[in-house]
């Protein structure tokens, strides 16, 4: 299967940055089959069986980060492909301590991983880790850098409603300057030929990022990213990594929260969309959260397509 | 083989209190077909094949509290029929302060979960789950509530020695006030036409237990509660949830911890539960422990073949 | 598969001093086959299928100090087999309180272990395991008494340089008196005719060791047990047990640290070994562990072969 859909895919999927359309589209593709033939699978009907696929396949997940959420979407991803799975969680301040990055990932590596999927609060931890390992490396988020797999995930939502998103306004609100989710949209986006909107406090909001791609532009005012939008894309508020000194809470969401009369604002059929977790009330409204046209869960339902697709493609 | 055996088993498992004797049996004979199953494979025999009935299929274990003991044992069960497993360990307190816990369950049924199987500390937790998520719930304790693969599991304990419970003796001793594992086994063991007596201290013995179902007596005297019984049940004495200013551990073995003398007021075949794990010295001597007619190890073997029954009934 | 290489293999493996050279040599010689045949999948050839060999059994880790690196082998081991695993990470100081070791293990046999596989800080406690359970009882480490499988894969590593280890001078170096990996390796490499350097400070040398088998001779001069070494085998500094008040760590690494000028000191073509995870700068430099003859990664895969071939020759 591998050979006639995407002969060129890179041996590992560091960042959607150096991706090209066709490589994305092809993995959607292949996402898109998965998704049809698991709903298939939960509906009763026969199932088409994906589990020969990575039969005997080691995938190893090591997260320096906490994150339940995504680590059980690979996982999940994983085993439903038939491939074994073994995962890691690590503090990446003992590590320090002990025993190098490298040296923990070339034990794995000599372990027997066939996949690494790794989560690691520095920038660029995946792409050294690729460096050194014979494995196939699968960036889950790596500081404010790139979470890939979200990225996609998301433009398989996106293709779900329109089919493109060509001529797209997409508005990206919250946390910009710390948000590997933003920065992978928007390589992504920009390579699809939508309009970004990036929307945020100033602090948190480097004019640089109007460099990042082409069709990038910032504002300060929700209200001006969310007039005609076609998608209201929300980043999560860190509870964990607080800038509250700089923004408290209240004030964020009284300016950056998304309520249900933002809506008016927007196209009239325009959907919200939020990595999750969410925090009802702090980045989003509960009504909004709740919405008919937020499109959150199915999110959460695509990044499993995804994930299987990422790891067919890279080990299959 | 679903269809033949119990057409109208729910698609949850939230309490025996709702189930009828007729679906609890079906589950039951179940339950005894996969034990000998298993008997027979690790004896070296040729082992039916039941990796088929939940292949592909993925359950998510969403444990709240503390218990290595109960999730492996659905874990174990769910793997010998095929399926994939996915643990979750949460602190009910901090989910407070972030996600609440309609939209975690919503996230893991987006996520793929065919069954969910929960642990609570709060009453009632399972059926608000069940209300918002398309998988199958199987409530796997909640609060003082119910705990219905326990009772289950207990019955096909009894099952095995007597055939029916019909007529039988069942004293219950611990602390009946906050047992689910007592509330499960009143309801089912009532259903079978067993007499009940539950036995505790006043304070852990509320009066209205009386009418919790047809066939319960209550008594603060333990010698009273044993004499003439088929069966002593055991509860476990919560280390972890000290009822001590109440009661000091070392008064409460003394008045209703079961020693060895205590067996001659039992019937002369009785036989001692207990749902595990056990306290020596504590709740019952180690020479109860590890009586003849002790069959605690026989509960545990059993729990796994009734969470496969069970999970075979709900998503199989 | 069984009967035909070494029938006689005893059902637990507890140490490698009750091994004869004859079962030592059959479990390397089907070791070294699993490690071919994981090679040729690897390399995209058609891989033998051996997950039918422990199809449907249960493998349960119980590992009372913290280790992901042995555990994890283990894991992939047996699924490569085909089994099921569970795993359970126990505090050995908190169990003191509540249930005891043979309880614990009691109930895991109950819920249905084939292989329990037991890491402990007492010496003696997987035998104690082997004595109240049916399953099959695998030591990976109990206290400074054994670390069998560490001593196979470290075997492994030798045979695959040299075919035998017969007349080679193998140079042990660390802290001796608390290595259980020093004295698996004693008790093999003893059988085979290897000569033994054990090489350590006064106070972490005991002179009782001499005593442990034929062909040992101690030392506290590490230049001397590494003169006309082939193997210089490293021990870890533990820096979770220091016994740093009798030698602190700076001075550790200057009279007891492997460094690339050692190296003359040994034979031309001498290889280097340590059970992992190394400490760079403590007793290896970083030099050292990059070192070309280096075999630490080597011994990392054949840790996984090795414990396929134990695996599968206790409960297959």
């Amino acid at each position: 299967m591998g050979s006639e859909m995407a002969p060129d895919f890179p041996s590992h999927l560091l960042e959607l940055e150096a991706l090209t359309r066709g490589q994305i589209e092809a993995l959607l593709s292949l996402a898109a089959r998965f998704k049809r033939e698991r709903a298939r699978a939960r509906a009763g009907e026969a199932p088409s069986d994906r589990r020969g696929l990575l039969r005997g396949r080691n995938v190893i997940t090591l997260f320096f980060e906490n994150s339940t959420r995504t680590r059980s979407s690979f996982e999940v991803a994983a085993k439903a492909l038939g491939a074994d799975v073994l995962s890691f969680q690590k503090d990446a301040s003992s590590v320090a301590k002990g025993e190098s990055l490298e040296d923990t990932v070339r034990n794995l590596d000599a372990i027997g991983a066939d996949a690494l999927v790794v989560r690691h609060p520095a920038a660029g931890a995946p792409r050294l880790v690729a460096r050194v390992v014979r494995a196939s490396v699968i960036n889950a988020g790596d500081g404010a850098h790139e979470h890939p797999t979200q990225g996609l995930l998301d433009a398989l939502s996106l293709r779900e409603r329109w089919g493109t998103v060509e001529g797209k306004t997409v508005a990206i609100v919250g946390d910009i300057a710390h948000s590997r989710v933003a920065r992978s949209n928007v390589h992504l986006l920009s390579k699809f030929g939508a309009e970004i909107v990036l929307c945020g406090p100033a602090s948190l909001l480097p004019c640089e990022l109007a460099q990042l791609a082409p069709g990038v532009r910032l504002t300060t005012d929700i209200q001006d990213a969310i007039r005609d939008a076609d998608v209201i894309m929300m980043l999560r508020v860190q509870l964990e990594r607080q800038h509250e000194a700089a923004f408290p809470a209240s004030e964020y969401f009284q300016f950056y929260g998304l309520r249900l009369e933002h809506m008016d604002l927007a196209k009239p059929d325009a959907i919200v969309m939020h990595p999750g977790p969410i925090n009802r009330g702090r980045e989003l409204s509960s009504e909004v959260a709740d919405f008919q046209r937020s499109v959150i869960l199915n999110q959460v339902e695509n990044g499993v397509a995804v994930r299987m697709a990422v790891l067919e493609r890279v080990i299959g």
